[in-house]
């Protein structure tokens, strides 16, 4: 029986087939994600992987519709499998706002969900690290979060020489915009910013066709691009990541503007410097969207981002930035005496109270099996209990010796 | 807008609201699952949520089909939420079993999903510590499973005097009903074993009347149980846990004999001592699984407990385990005169690079209402920028104050 398309089954390490992933590599980018949180002071939420329908194609736009992994449930409700975080955490924050100070800083690590019909071998889920301010209009907190983006991907080794925080705005965009084009703004607005968003992956003579049909040409947008004048919001967007020492991973590009309809103000995205892969993140501020999910009943500024595990791990494999992830064993117990074996269950035992990963053969085997067996799981060390009350340690790097009394055994271990 | 009815949502401590779930609770169960299987040297892996429907349905017995939460997708495959995580672990396993040394000790994480339509307030997704031992036919790695599973328990502080594991096996069942009931014999045994299984919450009368219509009497049945005499499997089991000093954790309770019908040997579950809560876990042997679930292509021995998070917090909660959850912030880093905001962003910058949550007001803020938040967060000290060159750092506990060098403030905050 096999697994659906476009999930993956992740193995403990070493992988034994190039069709699966790692759970050993996901759990320690999860790990650097929460570590990194942890020392902004983003304090983790999660939500369920499925919600109502209506909570993600309400003004979501409609790039994503279609796009959904939803269905109707048993109880006829119209769900769908979460596509992004986004919407759960403005339903979450609107229902109880009141009970937390502004900002508010959270983060989330969700699996999502995408269902694209055409695309074959593609993934269908991957893993988010989401980060969020809510309630803080001021671009302190734009340059807060892009910090926080900043040393996410230093954590895991990457430096200025590895990627780039491209940074743009909306709002740029829209004075451009507005300065040209006065009736029916707001409808047109979003189709030409969608231009804007493909003008990097689309044939110049299209975008050229389009944005003619909204009365611009194209050498005045790329002109526009080519300009990199920041606004006096990314200015001081600049500015304060230039006082953490951070300036030199963040400049000015007009080309992002990210697809989704709900964001507001300064967007940004992360690359890797040779542009060889897709977006490492993306995110914006998305202020009227808290408003919209909760029906206008709490109005909330709010920006966030998100970076998936799949581009990241690819990343990381290319610079040669994934540690290697073995079983991590302290202590191999060699059991060569039966009549020792309950003994040795009883140091088996006191060891992992003290916190020592151990293992050990849980039915008779020749010794010379066993000492391979601790060398394949590269541990640290091997106990062999030699009568009720002594313990032989052996060190497996250094070859060292000694022989502890049974209660001491633990001390010689470190 | 709402989240759909048996999914919940969990916010950061300390709570808003009695309906939703902690974050952070969630995440120190997490915590500790993940850290006392690295003492007994499991693995962890993980599986789709979503998968063929078949996976289910094949083999797992009646009482499953009609509680999932299943649906067609949008490629017309039969797929349903994984309402248990043995499956998954069984095709993995069966997929790449030769790369991998006997027995294998691998765990997960999983959420898993349930739809029982007619229970209204009734959770339709929890999440499961899953520890399988797979390869190993010897009591042995039952023992070894059994021991994790106490570990696991005392890892939360709960002691002998909060919890019992309840040991049992469909082994002596099977003696004492091929005892009496010699022919059509597979096919009434696991009828017989679904009514063990509900004695305790059947009525008398209803129990001794589907008994003798299997040739039984309650009174035999009950007598088997009161005996509690273990088979030499079980005793094996007992003397391998006294080994371990953990002998006072089980009894032997022939009532447990666990609904899965794929269950074939020895069977568990943990209770809390005074018999107020569900089951915290239960598991067994499913030597048959893997085969069946490979299409015949791979036999190997299994067994695995699942522990969920929802009674395990019931249970913390009741007996004061659970501990509070601060937003642990080490330094809250005071801004009272902006012309210092930008070496105070400096400070932040390298106070975080060393390793601590840093806090600080991101728009101006009055000097009172600043040392306020600090407090609340519970930060561990405030760090005040008093020129390019010097920090005055507060330890908010003893109220020590100590003016540092600008390069040397880390120092002075362990």
């Amino acid at each position: 029986m096999e697994r659906l398309p476009g999930f993956r089954d992740f193995y403990p390490e070493p992988l034994p087939h190039q069709d699966v992933w790692s759970a050993d590599a996901r759990q320690y980018i999860f790990d650097k994600w929460r570590e990194t949180a942890r020392r902004y002071n983003f304090r983790e939420y999660d939500g369920p992987p499925l919600e109502p329908l209506e909570l993600f194609t309400t003004k979501s736009g409609e790039e994503i519709v279609g796009q959904l992994y939803n269905f109707t449930d048993k109880g006829e409700r119209a769900v769908s499998l979460r596509p992004e975080m986004t919407p759960t955490l403005a339903r979450m924050v609107a229902a109880h706002e009141r009970s937390y100070k502004k900002p508010i800083k959270w983060f989330a690590l969700p699996q999502l969900f995408r269902y694209e019909r055409q695309q074959k071998g593609r993934l269908r889920e991957h893993f988010q690290f989401n980060a969020d301010i809510i309630g803080e209009s001021d671009p302190a907190a734009d340059a807060e979060l892009i910090a926080l983006l900043i040393d996410t991907l230093r954590a895991f080794g990457l430096t200025e020489q590895d990627f780039v925080i491209r940074l743009s705005s909306r709002n740029a965009w829209q004075e451009f915009f507005q300065g040209s084009i006065p009736p029916d703004y707001s409808m047109r607005e979003y189709e030409f910013f969608q231009i804007i968003d493909k003008l990097e992956r689309t044939p110049k003579e299209e975008s050229e066709k389009k944005l003619s049909a909204l009365g611009f040409s194209l050498a005045d947008v790329n002109q526009f691009i080519e300009s990199g004048q920041p606004t006096a919001e990314l200015e001081n967007i600049l500015q304060n990541l230039a006082a953490r020492g951070l300036g030199s991973f963040v400049k000015i590009d007009y080309r992002v503007i990210r697809g989704l309809a709900y964001y507001t103000g300064v967007v940004f995205e992360a690359f890797d410097a040779k542009g060889e892969f897709r977006a490492i993140a993306g995110g914006g501020r998305y202020d009227n969207l808290v408003k919209l999910i909760s029906g206008g009943k709490v109005n909330l500024p709010a920006l966030g981002f998100g970076m998936g595990d799949v581009v990241l791990l690819e990343i990381l494999k290319a610079r040669g930035l994934l540690p290697k992830f073995d079983a991590n064993v302290d202590v191999f117990v060699l059991i060569e005496d039966e009549i020792l074996r309950a003994p040795s269950l009883k140091l088996i035992q006191e060891l992992r109270a003290a916190g020592f990963a151990v293992e050990y053969p849980l039915t008779p085997a020749k010794p010379d099996k066993q000492f391979k067996r601790a060398q394949e799981l590269k541990a640290a060390f091997t106990a062999k209990v030699e009568s009720e009350s002594y313990v032989r340690i052996r060190n497996l790097k250094s070859r060292d010796e000694i022989v502890a009394g049974f209660a001491d055994a633990a001390n010689h271990l470190r």
